[in-house]
């Protein structure tokens, strides 16, 4: 029997009634013969509360402990989930991620995924049971609770639906996948599919829907991802593999990230170790940098500039600070006032002309860019806060997104 | 290295300023060379706020599923309390039940101690860690979570104790234990010590400073337990085997219990098995009954009474709406305006006449009582609601409590 992985974030298990209403809904799909894994996250604002205390602990939470905390929030939706559907007469169990046998490597707050012993699932499965398990959490080895970091749950469901063979579907509060964020645009328009890359590059880009990683995984898996509303009632985005339809179209969407900041380091003495054990110290401590640009070297000492996320601006003072010590000439400064958009498409990779396209809508309307990255399939620009909604309308109008 | 297993309640780490308050205490301790091993309870109210959840889900939630739930107040607790030790720069590990191998039995919600695989906690204490474990919860052999019921963290601490050959505090927010609870009767003394099965009678009757299963424990394996506030500044009381001190007093202490129902069954066809049967399905439910007593059988009918935890009411019910199915002439009927108090002390095994001197003062002072039972330590009496406080003050003054 086909098995479906459905997941269902935060909001859409923010109260004891919304986890009803889904029960519901899950309970008249399984009595229609469908067998079902569900994997939620953490309550509404639980994660927040939790790391709120610990912050009222110590500023710098230790990390193991910090994800035995955290894994409570989904341990209480899964409880509180199953007794739900238990209630209604159907057969249900819920799994932390370390009953699942979720195993990880063992990097606190940011783990992933090494394998999943799926028999015990299977086995549940096989007696007509629906199960509920924790997404965003997994265990190492030696026992240990480990958390999957940002949009974790995403991954879970991904990974599950993978070596079950299942569909996975990711519902939230938005009804699908949009050219560009309807928040912030919206004229934009809703797509039915979507192609592993296109959406890989949306999301690494700033797109929230679903964390990339789960896409990725999905990719390489081959799984079907469907996301669409918590009413479960509307016909969402399938994310899929590449179709000629979609290659049709240059541009399928535009991302846009608010949540950047460009650093600049210079006076960075130019020597073949340098400037990789700078990138080498900020991978260390899980910084994801972006855009990365190098001015030659001037007199011996080179510049970088790079664009990370807001969030982990504190740790990557910790590294910038080490770099200070060993090469007390550099300099560092941070600009907060820029952000990113980025137009995707697999279109791109036999069209010619987007990034010329982009560059004359910027001159025609007077736009400075700071930085500029191209991929396969996207193109990037780094503009001022300021001309960012004028940047967005012209360019989505240019590529009818 | 002597070990101490010290455990703090909901109360006594209900807030994270109280938890930051007991680690500075711990690592002070701990610097002074001791092994310690910690025992925390959800904090504050968090375990009625999930009940309150699991409720508003469903009036009777699935077991497995509620242990599922309560679990997550402990672990919260251990994640915080290491994180507070850890700030402080004293090396400390937080355990769930499951990690730190307390295995039990499948009664969920009320779940037994089997055997606790401790190699694990010891190898933590001979690197010089703190260990934090999650009070009131174990792993059965399946991976399944439970909890052990009321008072489960004093069974946990106690458990552990045996276990490591450690002594026991037991931290909580009465200072000691009193010849009768003082907040009933402020005149009450403190004792300095009091023995196991004094204890035992006394917290088996309703004084709730320790659970009496920890109790039962720690007699059965000779470990030292000491009740005190969780301040950790004034001595408490120690709970130990019997000495020839504590036999020359006939009454050590007076059990108040304010919380039972005595339930009246009558009209029960009496052949060799009906009794037998009640009191089975009675045990199946996981009910405690207290105070029996059997009325003679007349014209072929029998009449039992008994006392219960008014808790267990609603469960009760159940039992007894089945015994109604069966015996259709039964009939029964619930006194909610009794109270049980309960004169306690090992010097009664070899001084007769507390009985009776009980039984003078209630007729001087014009007191009905409902039951009586005796123990080889112990004489219970229910009397009214209205006659309780008279009651306890001339007993009181009688024994010099």
């Amino acid at each position: 029997m086909q098995t479906s992985v459905v997941k269902f974030g935060g909001t859409s298990v923010g109260t004891t009634q919304k986890i009803q209403v889904i029960a519901e809904k899950l309970v008249s799909r399984k009595r229609q013969g469908e067998s079902l894994v569900v994997v939620v996250s953490a309550m509404g604002k639980r994660t927040d509360e939790l790391v709120g205390m610990a912050k009222a602990i110590t500023p710098n939470p230790d990390k193991r402990e910090m994800d035995m905390l955290l894994s409570t929030g989904e341990q209480v939706t899964i409880a509180l989930m199953t007794m739900a559907i238990k209630s209604l007469g159907v057969k249900a169990i819920s799994m932390t991620g370390a009953q699942a046998r979720i195993l990880t490597d063992t990097t606190h707050s940011k783990a992933r995924i090494h394998n999943i012993d799926h028999e015990n699932i299977q086995s549940h499965l096989k007696n007509d049971h629906i199960v509920v398990v924790a997404g965003f959490q997994g265990v190492t080895e030696n026992g240990d609770i480990t958390t999957l970091g940002r949009g974790g749950s995403d991954t879970t469901a991904v990974s599950l639906a993978a070596v079950l063979g299942a569909n996975c579907e990711i519902y939230t509060d938005v009804d699908g996948v949009y050219t560009i964020d309807p928040r912030k645009y919206p004229k934009a328009k809703k797509l039915t599919t979507i192609s592993y890359d296109e959406m890989l590059e949306m999301a690494s880009l700033g797109a929230g829907v679903i964390d990339a990683r789960a896409i990725e995984m999905g990719h390489k898996y081959k799984v079907p991802i469907t996301i669409a509303h918590n009413t479960m009632a509307i016909a969402g985005t399938l994310i899929k593999e590449v179709s000629p339809e979609m290659e049709k179209k240059a541009v399928t969407g535009m991302s846009l990230n608010e949540n950047i900041i460009m650093v600049s380091v210079s006076q960075l003495p130019f020597n073949s170790t340098t400037v990789a054990e700078v990138f080498k110290e900020i991978s260390r401590h899980n910084i994801i940098v972006d855009m990365i640009s190098l001015t030659p070297p001037i007199g011996g000492n080179v510049s970088i500039a790079f664009t990370i996320d807001s969030d982990d601006l504190n740790e990557l003072k910790t590294v910038l600070g080490a770099l200070k010590e060993k090469n007390p000439t550099c300099a560092f400064s941070f600009n907060e006032e820029l952000v990113m958009l980025s137009v995707v498409g697999v279109g791109m990779v036999s069209q010619s002309g987007v990034a010329s396209k982009v560059f004359n809508i910027f001159a025609e309307n007077n736009i400075h860019f700071y930085q500029v990255t191209t991929s396969e399939i996207s193109i990037s620009y780094t503009v001022h806060r300021d001309d960012f909604s004028l940047a967005v309308e012209k360019i989505a109008e240019a590529f009818d997104l």
